[in-house]
Formats: C-alpha cells, sequence, structure tokens
C-alpha cells in the first residue's frame, strides 16, 4: 500500500472562526493545532478526528489558490490528503506513473510535515495530497 | 465525540472502470466492493485505505444528484462521511444543534450502512454523510 490512511480532508472557508465554531458546537471536533502557512497562503486549523483531521483553510488573500477555488466554487471541500511514512519514495512512484505533480519535491507544511500536491488534471478532479507526518 | 473517523470520502466520476484503473495502478487502492445504489441514483465502488475508503460515483443517469454534481462542478471531490455507531443518537444531536438534513431519517447505503445527510447549506458548502456501518 502507498498510503496508510486519509489523513485528512481540506475544507475551504471564508470564516475561519465561524468554522471552529460550526465544527466545534454541532460536530464536537475541536481545534488541535493553527498555523499560518505562508507557503500556502492560508490560515489553516486542524480538527481531530479519530486517528485523522479536518483542516479549515482560510486564504489569506484572493491571490491565492485557495482565495481563487472560493472565488469560482465557493466554500467546501478543497483536497484529500493521504499518509505515507515515506513521501520521497511515494512521490517517486507516482511521477513513475505518469501522474502530473505540482510539487517536484515535497515541501514543509502543517506542523513541519512534508507534503506534496499532485495536479487534480491527472487525479479525476480530485486536489491529492500527500503527508508524511513528523515522525 | 461524536464521530468516530473519517469513514470515506466521495468522488463524482464520469467513468467508474477508469477511475478504478487509475486509483489502482496509480494508488495501489484496490477494489473491495461494488454496488449500484439505487436509492442514490449511483454505481459505487469502495477502494480501501487503512479503516476507510474511497467511495468512487458513478452517476445512474444525468437526473440524479451526482449527475448533476458533474454537470455542474465537474468530476471530483463530492461528500465526506463521518463515522458514528449510533446514527439515530448521532443524527438527534446536530438536528437538536439546528443542521439542515437531507435525510430525516436515516437510510440504508452501500453494504447494509445506514446513512443520512446533511445539507451542505448548513455545513459550509460541504456535504456531509454520517455513516452507521452494519456491526
Amino acid at each position: 500500500m502507498l498510503f496508510g490512511r486519509i489523513d485528512h480532508i481540506g475544507v475551504a472557508v471564508e470564516d475561519l472562526d465561524g468554522a471552529v465554531k460550526l465544527y466545534g458546537e454541532r460536530f464536537d471536533m475541536r481545534e488541535q493545532h493553527r498555523e499560518t502557512v505562508e507557503s500556502q497562503g492560508v490560515e489553516a486549523v486542524l480538527l481531530e478526528i479519530g486517528e485523522g483531521h479536518v483542516e479549515l483553510l482560510r486564504p489569506l488573500s484572493e491571490d491565492t489558490p485557495v482565495g481563487k477555488f472560493i472565488a469560482k466554487r465557493g466554500a467546501g471541500l478543497h483536497h484529500v490528503a493521504y499518509q505515507t511514512d515515506d513521501i520521497d519514495r511515494t512521490l517517486g512512484a507516482v511521477r513513475e506513473a505518469g501522474l502530473e505533480l505540482i510539487d517536484q519535491e515535497p515541501r514543509i507544511g502543517i506542523r513541519g510535515s512534508r507534503v506534496a500536491f499532485l495536479h487534480p488534471r491527472s487525479t479525476g478532479g480530485v486536489l491529492t495530497e500527500l503527508v508524511e507526518p513528523v515522525h
């Protein structure tokens, strides 16, 4: 298996505190971590669920990937992330399989994880992220 | 906690066999179950990943929720499903919290699970499903 599990789903939101309140009060899913990830142009909050997360993403400006996503499609499901314990190997395998990569090499994501995005053009319209958590 | 984990993500596809091939060959995620779920207007395939799944959804016609989704937004991420061990209690809790329900009562979903959908209008644009697997 290339992937161990679904690590998280990413949800684009316009109002981060409102979304944290919604998930906390309605679904009992609590804020576990909050971080501004400049390289992705977002302020992000991780909510706990089982061994995975829901990642709420507020764009830092309209001129960011998530900002453009919201302008085009509205708030909602943005991406899915699969966990791997060796992102270099996994990224090599999907590159070799001919998938189009957004990130040619892993970069640092939230909480020091190593991440890479695949292009939705080659994954049936699904923006797909690979995540290697900090060990 | 209302939910135990992310049970699955639902992915709308136009070509089911093509998608099964993509996920199998490129991501090493294998077909575990295939079923036509008439009540949801889809032919669905479950792919294994950890304790969860990716659910590929091919609409049975254009005049189905998934068919309309693809016509409007294209293939891609369609919904997220959270697992609960007591869907009656969970559905009661979210109803009481004021969320708008698509299903007022649980109905039978794939593999005999009991499922209910919440309206994306009340969940920040995210079509959200509750799932109680067969015990």
